[in-house]
């Protein structure tokens, strides 16, 4: 389908839906990005989960979103159970002011929801020239080293930077061996998972799917991995405002009230300490680039670099959908408020 | 050896190779708490090095360390190759007082060298109930994914936070398998490294300490483990104005110039957002640490917890000196000037 066409009629579902205009943009944009991008869990596979929790209220449409800011520096969203895409849009615009104004920003929002990829918001800092931190906490799906049960979600570490290139340098890795987001695109599209990276509910090793969203995902590395991710849970979870130590709902499970994720941006200006940050981060991936390889490998590649080649393959494309999300497209704009 | 005995020595020895008074106790307790902690590889087995490279003024034992306030809130350090430990308190205790005033402090410090233990630096500002968030660079170690040449340092991902409790939260892991002080400890000491940890020159797993320092360590968890460490890198190195890309010289084999390490700390207190924080972590971890066990495993250990009951035991007993160290305490402190 074309991506006007797609993008269009997903606006029109979020509005049907009663986001706003404004609110309805944000959200087709972000899910196509991920389609764009290849992040397929985190793309138009979610639109109907989005839609389902609006119609029951657990996302609100018209959020009555607070904005404080605590210094010239530092500010507080109380996202007031905003989809979470118009919550991060709003985050990652404050954390660049912020940033833009006395050097370094930080924005720390609670009472949001599921927003996607953290990279994405991240590409919105460093194209404004700034160096970006983002985190955000996630659903149960991670398993803390040493338990048998999940507690920390797949809670990314995100750091993106700007090159001097195009191509902006963006590390967004999740603490779990993959995505859930691939996990749930697996499931929907009946295939298998790859070994390794998950136990089912009685901790055996799978690769089904299905077994595994209701099993553990495991962490990368270990007890270093499961620290990672407790990193995360506080960044975003306990010192925002938001739940966290597992109380985050999963959205395509729980109905029983909002999701309360957490979010922490924090955002600097790369010329703080050097007046020639563009030159030097240059010089530092062109050395790398220039090392010996393995046999095999073409090219070093960085953080974000096959991210933005597949957007740029992408975006001359169509995009393909699933009968799934065909099926999903067709219920969704058919609803009548 | 009573601590206090090796305190006074140790101080003694660089007081003789002409550290001021200040710097000698700074060094001196750093390594010591390497030791009570059991990072051993960051303890006295450095001694020796830090000692010969203050003798041939590659750690300069006078230097005019520069402080730049950049705002309130932000400071640079140009440590003007001091040994890495002075830099380092300097940093941290500026950092403190920068978020004690401001709400957040970042201090980023160039030309500094080793400075052993990131939580250590961590763990002084979580005193002050501070969240702290710690990265530096060190010589190559570990092959950029893709690549069969070190190049990364071990590149230590540092987060401490308060808990409510005496035992801080303090995540220092480094994106090696393992860290090059163990390696290098194992070398001195003869004894072997894990399999799976390290590949020789060749790219040849191997378990002798000697041939993976002349090799290349593996980073955790693949791509994403290097990307953390390129992460770390372009932190500490390319936006604090210190060396990076792989030129942070190795202090135990490269005479020809100073380390020129960088580190950057980020601090911010923890009522930013919240203004029950204690109690939020209190019951995070107790959360945590309530979840159903791995057969086996007694309790479900949060990071630093492991390290502060080493401290705790250690602080109560004599230091063992093996005899490689007596050899060096032996020599050193027969210095003269």
């Amino acid at each position: 389908m074309k991506q006007s066409k797609i993008k269009k009629l997903v606006t029109s579902i979020f509005l049907k839906y009663g986001l706003s205009k404004t609110a309805a943009n944000i959200s087709s944009d972000a899910l196509i990005n991920a389609e764009l991008v290849g992040a397929y869990g985190h793309g138009l596979s979610r639109l109907r989960m989005y839609c389902n929790r609006i119609e029951k209220r657990l996302i609100n449409p018209k959020p009555k979103i607070k904005i404080k800011n605590i210094s010239q520096s530092i500010t507080h969203i109380d996202a007031n159970d905003s989809i979470g895409f118009v919550a991060a849009d709003l985050g990652i615009k404050k954390a660049i002011k912020n940033a833009k104004r006395t050097g370094i920003g930080m924005v720390a929002i609670s009472n949001s929801g599921h927003y996607g990829l953290s990279g994405y918001y991240a590409e919105q800092a460093v194209k404004k020239n700034l160096i970006a931190m983002i985190y955000t906490n996630a659903p149960p799906a991670i398993a803390p080293h040493g338990s048998i049960k999940s507690l920390f979600g797949t809670n990314p570490i995100c750091f993106g930077s700007p090159t001097g290139s195009k191509i902006p340098f963006i590390l967004d890795t999740s603490i779990s061996m993959i995505n859930r987001g691939k996990v749930r695109f697996a499931e929907k599209n009946n295939k298998k998972i790859p070994p390794g990276v998950a136990l089912d509910k009685f901790g055996k090793p799978t690769t089904d799917a299905k077994k595994a969203l209701k099993g553990v995902q495991l962490p990368i590395a270990g007890f270093r991995g499961s620290g990672l991710a407790w990193m995360v849970d506080i960044l975003s979870g306990v010192f925002t405002g938001s739940s966290h130590a597992g109380k985050v709902k999963d959205p395509f499970e729980d109905f029983s009230r909002p999701q309360n994720v957490g979010h922490l941006f924090i955002t600097f200006k790369t010329n703080l300490f050097v007046n020639n940050y563009k030159h030097r981060i240059k010089d530092n991936i062109r050395i790398i680039k220039g090392l010996p390889k393995i046999k095999g490998v073409k090219e070093i590649m960085y953080p974000g670099q096959n991210k933005y080649k597949r957007f740029k393959m992408n975006s001359k494309k169509n995009i393909k959908i699933s009968k799934i999300i065909k099926r999903d497209l067709e219920a969704l704009k058919n609803y009548a408020i």
